[in-house]
């Protein structure tokens, strides 16, 4: 089996979740776990959130070399919710300005007794360069990384998944967009491979296509409607305008919701009971009707809940490793 | 009477306040609740500030779209002094950037279970927009909204007149300043319509007056020192300097101050026991003199002390109401 | 003795601590029961860090007129873990875009109960000009003020120097680089003075040295071998590449490194169990080579986590002279 480094230190000696730097690799039980400690945060709409005390007097530094509204929030909430002190840091306000390496700001949170990195870069392999270097008793999360990773939404779509359709081994999941730079892509790949899908279709146009080495097992495709066919689930990813443009000089969003949009006509090819997803946010319309966004299929908003329980769940599982080393 | 849509939605079925968008409408019961429970968190300066527990649990996001340092600041801590955990979201680091549209951020926080929205938007309908869009046990508490209302602003006014001229009936209200553009005086006319006062009288200068509509029974003039006789408070507004540029082109800052600015002398006019309020930041010297607003008439200080408890009767206020839904 | 106005003013009537703007004058018992409690504070990498309720109930706001990583999140987690809640404003979302003076957003966050200002700017003089006007129950902790001073830098650094050579009166401290520019520099050199310490040697390069009269009793010289003799501490300074290429046109940052630069062939003239130490951010291979940053006699690391420790013993100690008052 083809393990990179960055996976086998993701666990402790005795296989516990050390850090959250991909789903590839990862055993199957680990995620069941994640997916049933993420579940037990659930809590219906309206009630208030579960709370958590396992991180009380434990630091949390969000560090995001990127911008993102949804995800540090999940994670600013979800470190809140679990009683940890949540230290922000943003790349505008950081010494980065200062020429200071990322290394070198690591070491000095480090020496502050930060707990938990959460990271989220733009560039590929920062969060597995500060899992290699950081004290035993810390532990990185990967928020998002470049192209490559986006391994927390990948286990909030999978818990999601299940909580409608429990047997992954009958499903046909589709996936919808510019498979080519998806890290979403990616890693909910990677995660219905360990809970053993029965199929993954992912339909990309011209120029958007992934390699097809990077998704063993999947079918790839530009044919949206015959790739609807049978599907238990659909994923539209965000398409960036600009990749749009610079693709397919033909093609404007008018044209990318007819051919690859989520329309109220195009579900229907899918089983009645298909759900619909979206990592978010949305561009309304373009690969997704709102129609569709908001209607009965929709399970795009409890995504966004259960990536807060799953962010909840990391946390403590994080933390607890780290406590029996 | 002309109720528009939002202002019944600001109250729930039993006649409690669920969401502030403007004091149009308000009973005066309901606001002299809120000024009484303000007024419980108070306390004498030196002294620690009034604690409560009752947003334990609950979660609060700061939504500012227009940057803020004073309002933003006050709902930051009377979050935090009521047990909430709090959430601040500026639109630079938001995902507005990537054209999500407002509705769908809110619909995610609202999946992050967020309890109530702190909004404050420069354009108008903003709060309105979103208070009719989310789940009903969710609140919004407009924290500025264009020209349009600032409605914490002018129940934090109507606690500082209160706790120095407690009878409104006799009250005669002096505000002087770029009325056309102001939030503040709209929201303290409609506040102080509420109570019952006296006059009104609104001093602007020539360019700068509102619609006399938008004022019913108030005295619009742009002599100020005719209108100060008698009056009992004095409000001085935030002038915007482009805006004098603009209106005026011979008008200087310091024909401003000559003109409209609140000075020893002038004050002089009012009755001898009147009160100075400014609603911050103020331009020192322009719309009123350093010596008058560091007085022993100038109440500007109080004015942002009853600003934070007024927040925190807010937030208690509104969770209650939901509560019991 | 010719204490400036600003020193008498950081001790109560009865010499506690009240405001920290500068070490001068500070009496050598104040520093050492800060050095104390500090210590207390300090606890094995690994295991959570210390807590402390005294400051539950108050409110601690960050003014960070000028961009900060490393001081901003090592006060804010002192002040999270010592229970304070903390308010963060930074100058791009602060009014002082609206004009308003900083005395005024003092005034106004004083109004607000704030307890203790942490103050980060620019100009020369601005923590003393808030400490001269808040009331009497508010302290103010200088965060770091133009070239002027970083006083809490040079306690962290006093501390750091105690653990290793507990008896200052035998100790040679040489510190290295832009000396005529650095707060830093000024800080440790009257902190080290308060303690006795046997010599203080400032190298610097030509065009960077310091005013003689700000460093009494201390060499001056731009050689740095020659100073490294019999030296207990070295300190490396962050060297501004601007300020290199404005002094010294033809002077390159491998120049610098090669005169003035902190490396483990010359580390060996100092004393053999001296300690290297660093204010950070560092410039790795200009001001100090990495093998030396990361070897075996640095103490870069342990400044950060006794900086943090230091922050949590001024807020108790502030706190506890303010009760008394």
């Amino acid at each position: 089996m083809d393990v990179r480094t960055n996976h086998a230190a993701q666990l402790t000696s005795s296989g516990e979740l050390r850090h959250l730097l991909s789903l590839e690799g990862l055993p199957r039980s680990l995620v069941e776990d994640l997916l049933d400690r993420a579940e037990s945060y659930l809590r219906p709409i309206g009630n208030p959130p579960a709370r958590d005390n396992l991180l009380a007097g434990r630091t949390v530094a969000n560090l995001f070399f990127e911008p993102s509204t949804r995800t540090r929030a999940s994670f600013e909430l979800a470190a809140k919710r679990m009683s940890a002190d949540v230290l922000n840091l943003d790349v505008n306000m950081s010494s980065r300005k200062k020429g200071e390496s990322i290394l070198d700001t690591i070491y000095t949170l480090e020496a502050m007794q930060v707990d938990v990195f959460v990271v989220r870069d733009a560039s590929v392999g920062i969060p597995e360069l500060i899992a290699s270097n950081v004290q035993p008793h810390i532990s990185v999360l990967n928020a998002g990384e470049a192209d490559a990773a986006h391994p927390t939404q990948g286990l909030l779509d999978l818990l999601t998944i299940r909580r409608h359709k429990p047997d992954f081994s009958a499903l046909k999941v589709v996936v919808v967009g510019d498979i080519g730079h998806s890290r979403v892509a990616r890693s909910i790949a990677q995660g219905l491979s360990i809970m053993g899908m029965r199929q993954l279709c992912l339909v990309a146009p011209p120029g958007l296509e992934p390699e097809p080495d990077d998704y063993p097992g999947a079918q790839i495709t530009s044919e949206l409607d015959a790739a609807l066919a049978d599907a238990d689930v659909l994923m539209a990813l965000r398409i960036q305008r600009e990749r749009i443009a610079e693709q397919e000089s033909l093609m404007t969003t008018h044209d990318y919701h007819r051919d690859y949009g989520i329309t109220a006509d195009r579900l229907k090819l899918a089983k009645p009971n298909a759900i619909v997803m979206h990592p978010g946010p949305m561009n309304r319309d373009v690969e997704i009707a709102s129609t569709v966004a908001d209607g009965p299929q929709s399970v795009i908003r409890e995504q966004v809940t259960n990536g807060l329980a799953m962010r909840m769940a990391l946390l403590a599982t994080v933390i607890q490793a780290n406590g029996e080393q």
